[in-house]
């Protein structure tokens, strides 16, 4: 084990690298009858001027940390982070808690743009309650010296930030320079190219871990694979090429499976998202649910915001993401494992106890909902049919009329659920019916009411406003009593814990 | 929807039901074209004297809690449970957490019997220090009333305990008298036989629920199916089938998922037990993991005992069972859903986050030893080996002196892992050498250095002394600094988040 050493050459001919002690400043050689290349990622800083000042930091190592620690132990008040992904959210997190004031830029219009654009609202809007100054669709274009040995980090809307402390999280590169020095393939996506047994272009050359791309699981691709469970693995695999176990296996594809804690939220995903389904061309159906994390009467609940992607033929699992205060990280895996297992939405079903799930667990309803789709036994509608539909169809209302009063669909008419039956003749029957409530479980009521009373083109809205605002980033006042959603939740959780409404 | 009604006979013939209106007396009939019995269980009173005064408790429903609570209200500062499993432990917290003197009487020789013996004894541990009475292998022999409008409940070593709340939570058992009057088929577990699609024995019967019995999913042996989860979904197949809709497939197979939380800790498990698999005559392999239940370094962590039962084929998952603090459910339905889709010990992998996981997540490592177990890349030996071995082998401490001297198998010789290779003369050649530590894994590397060395005959205790406590019984003084193995995890807890060794 030769730490302080920097490779600095691979001399493929003569099965040698070229090392640098760097303590000695010497230069010396080291055969090898087979190389592994683990030389990791590194972050990005943005080609913008000031952006490799040293002090701008970025966080990627425990160095990185310490030096940002010492810097708040200077007595620094304020921070901006550039990029609002998971280092970006884990460092504003870590900031508010030590009662900096925060300012987040991101340069796409939300949060955890990884994940689907209709799932993210929810988590801006929470981490805007935390007072965290977010410039979302907003990039830094320069980082200066200001007064009192402060930065400025300059923006693309024309204003500026001043803070004590600037960190930029805007991702992390492959570090290949090493492997393209020494001839071996870089891939699409700027990684070194392995096999499933994780060999380089060359011979008796491996790599394993950040640097590398892999397969995606599902589309067969060359993705990065930037992650801690995938990086052990690629590991065992090196190791088993090179001691010649090639029979135990290969690496099976990358599914990107991600969780990442956002103060009391906890937002994730696995396998592709519906914008990643769109660009590879693959067709696919989608449900979101919103039942509460576990059983409503036992305290400290909420809804979960859980959306799942699967195959229109067999039901296979594509991917899902998750959002919500409990039992997230656990879905998450769960249905990692489905899909990885090449599970169908009609195999899902999870252990119940009051303190843990429910017996109607969302990730069991999202897996009755989609069978219930993929059978024709329901239709949904989605809020990406809005505005397109409203010329074509009666949009009805189903809450209450107070929810209503707070906010709804231009457009739509209130028929609450429960008076659905006695007005019937005020529902027209020359054109389809969109129903919609805040969740989906009363318009599915209002859905099989009107299927029963002859209205053959009915549909109720996907996942109910609480995904249809999240999608059009309408008010969020859908709570019951019109409270915002996300406020609603936790003042729930705080006051009245288990009291949560499903409907 | 008709309540107050009690159906107390069905005629199949005339395919009719005789229902009493509870609340006016009559009885009338009711004809069906199809008839769903889903008449539940109910709890089981032990066949003893007093078992079924009025005033002893069951706790099945609201009605039970009810009653229950009004007698706390009144002043009940003590509780005795009959029965420590699933409710009687839920009870137990609830009485603690009331402040009442609660003893629990189990007539196994530990808690939660329906977990393998090993990996209950941490529970009797954490159960013990909420100051609860415990009384294991003892059975309740009557109730009587004693004084001051207490209940004394006799015990079968002698002793009797009064107390103001007795409840009876020894199991519960299908209600099948309807079932059986009507000739319907009763299976070997007492639950009414259903096929795949619900259907009894007779036509145009169906039943669902806890009355039922299942196929199991491993064995296809009938089991009872008391729990929420596989009800709602049979429930949803009766009706299917009820609507002709048989095409959508039926009842998969009961695999027993379950979790209980029992005050800190969580208990829980999937498939099938060891003690379940030996009954069954099924041959299978075993691995025992203790990492944290997520990132060390992250606040707020222990140890989770891990137990995965595998096929020694293929590797395919045969059960698992997960006692911890913190993550426990996801590892037992990760483990589930796994296990469900037929995955191997080579195909487990899960997200990553610090506050959720760690890289190597306790399910990873189970799969990585699982599989390095199949492939001959380890020899592992079992607490049950001992004493049975010790005549034959050199059995190695490589802990620290200070852990040896706390408490030490018998007959064990204390060589320091991090000392083996300077002192390999004083290791045996003409025997095989077991090797133990805490957890596995300074024994690991001690069967390593061996192995390299030239001993042939290695194995390391699987599981080391925090699975063998449990086994065996002995003192569970085997966390660092010779304290106690479960008070060392909870001190840690409380007063070091994350400082806790993996070793």
């Amino acid at each position: 084990m030769r730490t302080g050493q920097d490779v600095i050459r691979i001399d493929r001919g003569a099965r040698e690298v070229e090392v640098r002690d760097l303590a000695q400043g010497r230069t010396y050689r080291e055969s090898y009858d087979k190389l592994v290349l683990c030389p990791g990622a590194e972050p990005v800083r943005p080609p913008i001027p000031g952006a490799d000042d040293p002090r701008v930091d970025v966080l990627r190592n425990i160095p990185d940390m310490d030096r940002i620690i010492a810097q708040l132990d200077k007595g620094a008040t304020s921070a901006v982070i550039v990029g609002g992904s998971y280092i970006g959210l884990e460092l504003t997190e870590a900031f508010r808690a030590r009662g900096l004031a925060t300012t987040v830029v991101e340069r796409t219009e939300r949060l955890m743009p990884w994940l689907d654009p209709e799932m993210t609202r929810i988590l801006d809007y929470h981490v805007a309650t935390h007072e965290v100054d977010l410039r979302l669709g907003t990039s830094a274009t320069a980082v200066r010296h200001g007064e009192d040995g402060r930065l400025v980090v300059d923006l693309s809307d024309g204003t500026s930030v001043e803070a004590d402390v600037v960190v930029m999280a805007a991702g992390a590169r492959p570090n290949v320079d090493l492997a393209r020095d020494a001839g071996l393939e870089i891939g699409p996506r700027d990684g070194i190219v392995v096999d499933a047994q994780m060999r380089t272009s060359a011979p008796d050359i491996l790599a394993a871990g950040d640097a590398v791309e892999t397969a995606h699981l599902l589309t067969g691709e060359p993705v990065p694979s930037m992650l801690a469970g995938p990086a052990n693995r690629e590991g065992r695999i090196a190791a088993d090429t090179i001691a010649d176990r090639e029979d135990v296996g290969g690496y099976r594809g990358t599914q990107g499976t991600a969780v990442v804690k956002v103060f009391e939220m906890t937002a994730g995903g696995t396998g592709l998202t519906e914008t990643e389904l769109r660009a590879a061309g693959m067709d696919f159906r989608k449900v979101y649910t919103h039942q509460n994390g576990h059983a409503a009467y036992y305290p400290g609940t909420a809804p979960l915001f859980l959306k799942v992607l699967f195959d229109p033929a067999g039901g296979k699992l594509l991917g899902a993401q998750v959002l919500g205060w409990d039992g997230v990280d656990k879905r998450i895996d769960v249905l990692a494992v489905a899909l990885r297992a090449g599970m169908t939405v009609f195999d899902l079903e999870l252990a119940y106890a009051p303190p843990y799930g429910a017996a109607k667990d969302p990730v069991n309803m999202a897996g009755f909902l989609g069978s219930n789709l993929l059978r024709g036994d329901i239709a949904l509608w989605y809020p990406e049919d809005y505005p397109g539909c409203a010329a074509r169809v009666t949009i009805l209302d189903v809450r209450t009329p107070a929810e209503y009063e707070a906010w709804h669909i231009p457009g739509a008419v209130l028929l609450p659920y429960t008076e659905l039956r006695q007005r019937l003749d005020e529902v027209p029957r020359d054109r389809p019916v969109y129903t919609y409530c805040r969740s989906g479980f009363r318009s599915y009521i209002a859905y099989c009411v009107l299927r029963q009373n002859g209205w053959d083109e009915v549909a109720f809205l996907a996942g109910g406003m609480m995904t249809y605002h999240g999608y059009h980033m309408t008010p969020l006042a859908v709570g019951n009593g019109g409270m915002p959603m996300v406020a609603h939740a936790e003042d729930q959780l705080a006051q009245r814990p288990g009291a949560l409404e499903h409907i």
